[in-house]
């Protein structure tokens, strides 16, 4: 059993509230995160996925390939977007590290799995201070 | 002559585009950058300050009356905030890293000179593959 | 169950040795880090908690919080601060990065429970090199 | 239980091919990692070792002499060489990254043991998008 | 006059030594750097160009642009290469740091200018402790 | 002219304080880097000579020369060490990092210059937030 982790980032902008609270509310909870005027980060995204090493290539998995299912599953739904609104996945979830990271990893489950390999990993790094990691349990 | 360099950070939205142009315009010139829906990123800061050294300190300049100089002038007017709508000094202007750089210089230049030292550069990562410097002409 | 990290950074003077030994034998067993004089470290100290995203706010635990936390349960404590001497939790044992993990982790479990979720790893890192984890057992 | 982590680095060159496939078909499944004429990287290698610490020392084990092993065992035999044509241990395997962490596991395993510990993980890092991790199952 | 600066990456196989010596000369003079079998890195390249902001778009340049005469110029030219024996504009050249600087300035200087912008520092990381820049005289 | 750069790192203790103030007094100035049991820091060293390119070699200078003598002349005096109790070349002055960057440059100059270089500039690190940069004037 091997693991290999893809790092993609991703530019968005978001805002931590939610709609049934006023801004007062929203303020107290989630502090400048709930700006109605939105903010916004350099996301860095972390996929480990984990399998046997194929004898024939030498890999778990073409990293090419997982490159391009992260691109096309998760990081043009992400890239320059604002997640509270464009993102399909995050609607009707408030905009978090968490959720996001909860997020991807539906998105990825699958296809990864499709490829010969298991998910095992994704995490999401908001900032150099912070970052989330969820093992899809 | 001495040179010290003081980083902080930001996270901001902000969108690409003029506002006589129509989003097409703006999607052709700005690409994804102008997405109407805003993105955003963690930028980094570094101010550079030179000058003499104080023999009685040791310092060009105490660190910490950098950080919160560069802190009340700059970082509260930009963190966790929208560029184009809420910061003062980047009304009218497009929301680029080379106008930022240039905005940023002019809300510290007399500042810093008034705690002894002279500014020397100023400049703005938007990433970690972009980066604009500004020397104040 | 999900796992969120907060890093915090703190400065410190430390000296590996133990009293009972001369200086000498202390040089033969810790070497350069046996300094009777001191020497001293950047250490980045990481913190993971586990536990389920809470629904009506979308995180596991507000980081502000779990930063409130770090910062005046450990950092406070550490920063700026010589190990050996002035550090409480670190009295008696020897200021071992690995001895810094486990009585970190002894600082912060309580808190972090009370704030409803469960300390998961403590990592330290001395140097760009090396690092230390513990995980409680 | 500890777990401690050594970061050792290597510049090699490699090339992905099977010697049984024409450089077409070696293009075709490896891309230009597959170039004839060899490409290289700045590796970095993370070495994680596990065990009891040791009451007389405040170690696990020392770092000095994890270091040792670790440049001794594996990064002689690596650093400024061709891992296809000069490294024993990666002979008759294809030079992906993930028979790397295999192969480092296998050079390092016992030699951790004699010194007290265990060996946890084998991480190569290729390049700041990609890494592998073994934990020798 | 404001500069920006673009971070693009290429991984290459070198070797330092001169054809006319043979190898135990190259050996004493080169080190372990040249090795006949090759080895290599994952080089990091900053090319900083300056100029005056573009009222109409906020820029000195748009970096995609700018990016795009990067990758065509010089990264298409060198990732995954052998320097020594593939890249055109090192023939008959040392493939040491220096050369490489001023061989991709040659390369870059006419496109920049022709954009509008002047090339103004060529920065080569060949690993995390060593870097060459070249300004162009 | 071509110039390159070398890190090195060190880690050390230092304080800063006046010996003719209290206590008091230099907490007063110097706030907790004044701690009377010291604290410290992992600093990283920039060095940058400048100089043409060896024909003959490709280099400016062999980087391993280089290295060899910033680690003669500086890191072996401050590594592991108490900057204001043990080194030579900081006794009777204030161990800020803008005397530490001074200091060094007087170390290094001229032996580069016997190496057929000329320094160009000496920038210590002492946090990721920062740096201090001496151009010799």
């Amino acid at each position: 059993m091997i693991y290999i982790t893809r790092r993609e980032r991703f530019n968005a902008a978001h805002r931590l509230f939610r709609p049934d609270f006023s801004d007062e509310q929203n303020l107290e909870i989630f502090g400048k995160c709930s700006n109605p005027n939105w903010h916004g980060h350099n996301y860095e995204l972390f996929v480990t996925v984990k399998g046997e090493v194929d004898g024939s290539t030498g890999f778990l998995l073409n990293l090419k390939k997982l490159s391009k299912v992260i691109r096309e599953k998760v990081i043009i739904a992400l890239d320059h977007k604002n997640i509270n609104i464009e993102v399909g996945f995050m609607q009707g979830k408030l905009a978090s590290t968490e959720n996001l990271a909860v997020g991807i990893w539906g998105e990825l489950e699958e296809t990864i799995i499709s490829l010969g390999a298991e998910l095992h990993c994704v995490k999401v790094s908001e900032s150099e201070n912070n970052f989330v990691e969820y093992f899809g349990k």
